[in-house]
């Protein structure tokens, strides 16, 4: 773990109109991209940090709780506050799996199964998938992990009729994008993602062994075959503290 | 206003594993999802919800403090819960400025300068415009509206060196882009996108006249121009529950 940090590191600006403790989240955001504050840096007292700034500890305090909160600080009970090591980059733009975006940035990919059920469809599952209402699809929920620890819960919908014997699959082994492309010659080559900022329900916080309050990401995916066919409705939730998402844009595409 | 609602929507399983308040949740997302209650439908109070489901009105509250804070549903006090107008969805994956998104939607765009001073470039911004450390950069924040309301937070830093006399410009009236093409045939055609998924600090629910605890969207970008260079680096706060974000995207781009 490194070791102490110098003092003057911590520094606002008392005459600027910006609130206090908006400063202090600057301040400290700055030392920790700049590797000032490397990840692992075991941070002085909240107390300390007060003197430090010349601010009350509880505004040092709001600071520091919502960097915990965005997951670029991390609280230890009966420890103190480090910095967390950097978030997952998830590449994007492109169609491909969970696994291979994990594996891509160096991380080891796995999955659970929670759970996989037929059921009807929901109205926005049947529409999106131009299916007719209350049709049977595969309800598949597994938890997405990087090095083991979670960072998205993700929910799949697919036609039962279309995709026959889902349900003998492993999908805590098998990926099911490689199971339609080899069982069913079903290639996803396109994607309509909408994204959505959120604060993470009691029920994800927990299958997800997140804090309370921490803001997530929803993810709502139609993907299409190679015919242009919907084929699969996915909803995720993703982690906010853990997770940031990279897009390469262009002007035309 | 739409008028009063059946009571039989209103249905969730009570043998199932999933927490009541999750089922309650899901139940009313899909009932607004389905039109079944349409924006600005009122719902029945909390004490008669929890009758219909046939659970707490703790529960209920529950549920309807998080859709709340998703967007969905919009609290007005003395009067009660209503389905709230759909979220904007901006079209993403392309280069293209605030303005043109919000417009290309069917909403009128409008800016309100926050500040326009020449700052020295923090570092993160140094390093992605690739300038020396602390070079003079103009330091841009704009409050975007949508119909008037204010739904993102921006701060574009762009090298001073480069774009001469821009503190003449009236940014609350023109386009930053449009600006830079125009004046100074300086093209973005492309930019790298971080999103990651933040809880609004104090400072920013203020400016964007939010409730405390709404989710946002924090978005980084480093644009190009025609010749490669990183000209711009911007850095949004997007309220969460005003916004979605779409993005349609390829296997191979």
């Amino acid at each position: 773990m490194p070791g102490k940090v110098a003092v003057d590191i911590f520094t606002i600006d008392s005459t600027s109109v910006i609130p206090i403790y908006h400063q202090i989240k600057q301040n400290l955001r700055e030392l920790i991209e700049n590797e000032v504050l490397p990840a692992g840096q075991l941070l002085p007292s909240e107390r300390d940090l007060g003197e430090y700034y010349g601010v009350n500890r509880l505004t040092v305090r709001q600071a520091v709780t919502e960097l915990v909160s965005e997951g670029i600080l991390r609280r230890q009970r009966g420890v103190g506050t480090f910095v967390a090591t950097p978030k997952l980059t998830q590449i994007m733009g492109r169609v491909t799996g969970f696994s291979e975006r994990i594996r891509e940035v160096g991380r080891k990919p796995s999955s659970r199964v929670i759970s996989l059920e037929v059921v009807p469809a929901p109205t926005v599952v049947a529409r999106s998938l131009k299916q007719e209402p209350a049709t049977l699809v595969y309800k598949l929920v597994r938890l997405r992990c990087a090095d083991d620890e979670p960072v998205m819960l993700e929910t799949a919908y697919l036609p039962q009729a279309r995709f026959p014997n889902l349900k003998q699959v492993d999908f805590s082994e098998e990926s099911l994008y490689q199971v339609l492309a080899q069982k069913f010659n079903c290639r996803i080559v396109e994607a309509d993602e909408t994204l959505e900022p959120v604060i993470m329900t009691d029920y994800e916080v927990e299958m997800l062994e997140a804090e309370p309050v921490t803001p997530g990401l929803l993810i709502e995916t139609v993907a299409y075959n190679q015919n242009g066919v919907a084929v699969e409705f996915g909803k995720s939730v993703v982690r906010g503290d853990k997770s940031r998402f990279y897009y390469r844009i262009k002007t035309k595409v």
